[in-house]
This record gives C-alpha cells, structure tokens and sequence, in this order.
C-alpha cells in the first residue's frame, strides 16, 4: 500500500540535548573530502539517545533484549492520544475512553506537545506522565510500545521509575523524545520504530515514523 | 495494510566484519545491572558499518546528505533481482528483462547469496558488482536505491569506485551488507531503510527490512 511517511524524530547532532548526566553523542569525521576524496563519520552515542526505545532489559536484568524481538513486533497499529491539555499527571480517566481501540492496536503515543521545548532546559522539567494507575491499566491490553515526546516516561527525578517499571515488566516496548505527534492526531496510522540491530541490545536510537494512508 | 515484516539486516556487535581498514564497532557497557541497577551501551560506529546506506555526500562533496532527503524517500516498492548464478559480473542483460518493473517500483535489489560467507574472509573476495553499463542503465529509471548482499557496489580493490560514482552521481542512495534476500526473491513488496537522522550525514547504519503482504 502506498503510505505517506510522517518523521517522528528528533535529528542527531553533537549538539543536541541529551538525558542529564549523560554524554552528548560525538559525531566526527573520519574521512573528508578535501583530504580523503570522500566523508565517513564516526559516531560515539548511547543507546539512549534522542528519539530511542528502551527494551525490558535496561531496568530488567536477564529481560528481554532488542535480540529478543522478532522485528515485526517494532511495527503495528498506532494511535495518539492528545494530553496537550493536561499539566502535570495523565490520569486514568484520559484512557479509559480508548478501551475499545486499544485493543485493536499495537502502539499508544502519548501527544503532550512536550517537544516544543527541545533543545531548551525547560525540556527537562514539567513534562506530563503516567500515573501508576493509568500505566497498569496499559498494560491490561496486548500492546507492544508505549511513546511520549518527552525525555522519560518518568519524571525527571524519579529514582525507582514506576512508570518504566510498571511497562518493561510487561514486555511492552517505551520510546521516549517523540516530535511532530500533532501531525498523527485523531487518526489510524501505522507506526515503527525500527532498532539499530544491536546484539542483546538494552535500547536503540531509532527512526520513528508513521504511514499514513494517502488520501 | 497488515504486513508480515522481514529482516533483510546483520547484527551489530564488537565482533562483526567490517570493511578492510575500518575500525570495529565499539559497544561497551556504560552502566550494568550489577553496578549501577540498568544497562546503558555506548556505540562507537561509523556511517558505513554493518547493514548501512551510501548517500551522494559519501563520495561528492556538496551532494545530497541524510538531511536533504524526505522520510519517505527511504520507503518504497522494490524488487528483488536473482543473480545467484553470477559469478563475477552484473551484466545490463541481467537487468532488461525487468524493464518494465524498473519504470513501477523505487528500490532494486540485488541477490547474489554472497552473504553466506559474513564473519568469513571469503566475504570481501569475488563478490559479484555491476557492469558500469548495468550501473548507468538503472539510473535511467525514477528508482531511489541499489542494494546488495555484499560489502560494497564496487570491488574490494577498487580506488575509483565507479559504480558507486554512477548511482550516487543521480542522487541515488546504494545499501550495501544486506542479507537473507532469498527471502524476497520472486515478489513485490515494499521495502525501507530509514535511518538515524544525523545531520549532514553522508549515510547510516540501517535497520533494512521489506513488507510483505499477509497471506
């Protein structure tokens, strides 16, 4: 079928924001024209970086690894639920309208319009996320990802991650700093978030991407 | 559409093969489960490692990077062309016989089964290439990638890569390390490359895979 592409993503750069208290990626040039005849660059990142999916196993000793996963379980069904109206905490009672579609689909992106603040230090405070109620309710439906345009699926203090733990537990897949959710709004769309195919992988930088149906 | 997803990608790991005088990938544990409580890994990559695109900026200074290309370019019909007969070289009769094709369909790729020998030395040696003719004959159709089951479009002594040189030139993007293209031989499907979105780059390491229509 034909698909319009949407990107979801957040471009990789030396100087883009990452996770407090973790490196930026450095991205050098190994080759350059004017000297080699031809550019290569060498990048230094984690498998935390920008726009990127946490498997079980980065909370989760002996969990599942991006190994673990065949790779049509990284694309599925998809839909945007809008919080851009909510503050602080998105509560159960902002899901529970959905319960019929969640059954049907495979991943649930959370719009808060969080990303607007990418690049600036309010990207890192205030973000809205999951009550612990609302993030086991999720996990009651057969869903492979949980997305947010935020930088974590917790707040940005947390120490034991109830949000993260609550979802990992459950085998379901988190991608966190999402851009452009406004534009897969009140839609069905198909969704993937293809990893880097990294040996027992704890996470990946991704391309996160919607198909939209042409009309 | 429902699809049934295949990885047509090698995986990443300090181990893998990479091209004669690159660097192997460095994937090292920044935090682990018994230290730290979560596993974090640190990449040490390049543009052109593992299953990974060539865009024009790779060899033409000034030409089309990741950054100049839509989302969308890197998704598309394809084709899948058997040569496993091949020995040595990709002639343009190879190709005439999908004429037509080549007017309906983005991305061709190229089965030679020489994937068999990754990890092996037998991987970088008399691995089948395009004639220069064949390489200037699909530039004349609106096609968006080449891709081979092989380390590279060119020989493995090649200095002045001229293969590479046609496609590139037509701001056609080449994906080289494929494997498991036996099992898109003989069918249309849809096929992608997204990937990471660095800025500027001159290619990227790739989660390739095709979409298949469910049964």
């Amino acid at each position: 079928m034909k698909f319009r592409i949407v990107d979801l993503t957040h471009e990789l750069s030396s100087d883009m924001p990452v996770f407090p208290g973790d490196s930026a990626p450095e991205i050098e040039a190994l080759s350059a024209h004017d000297k080699d005849g031809c550019q290569e660059l060498e990048l230094r990142l984690t498998t935390h970086t920008g726009t990127h999916i946490d498997c079980p196993r980065h909370l989760l000793q002996g969990m599942m690894s991006l190994s673990s996963f065949d790779v049509g379980f990284f694309y599925g069904k998809a839909i945007t639920i809008d919080c851009s109206a909510v503050k602080d905490e998105i509560p159960l009672g902002v899901l529970q309208p959905y319960h019929h579609k969640l059954n049907r689909i495979d991943f649930i992106l959370f719009y808060t319009g969080h990303d607007k603040w990418w690049g600036r230090k309010e990207y890192f405070v205030k973000f809205p996320v999951l009550t612990q109620e609302a993030a086991g309710y999720l996990t009651r439906f057969r869903i492979r990802g949980v997305g947010f345009d935020a930088v974590s699926a917790d707040r940005i203090d947390s120490t034991d991650l109830p949000v993260h733990n609550i979802i990992l537990k459950k085998n379901i897949l988190i991608i966190e700093n999402l851009t452009a959710l406004k534009n897969v709004l009140d839609m069905d769309f198909y969704f993937s978030c293809f990893p880097l195919k990294i040996r027992d992988g704890d996470g990946s930088p991704v391309r996160a991407v919607a198909y939209l149906k042409e009309e």
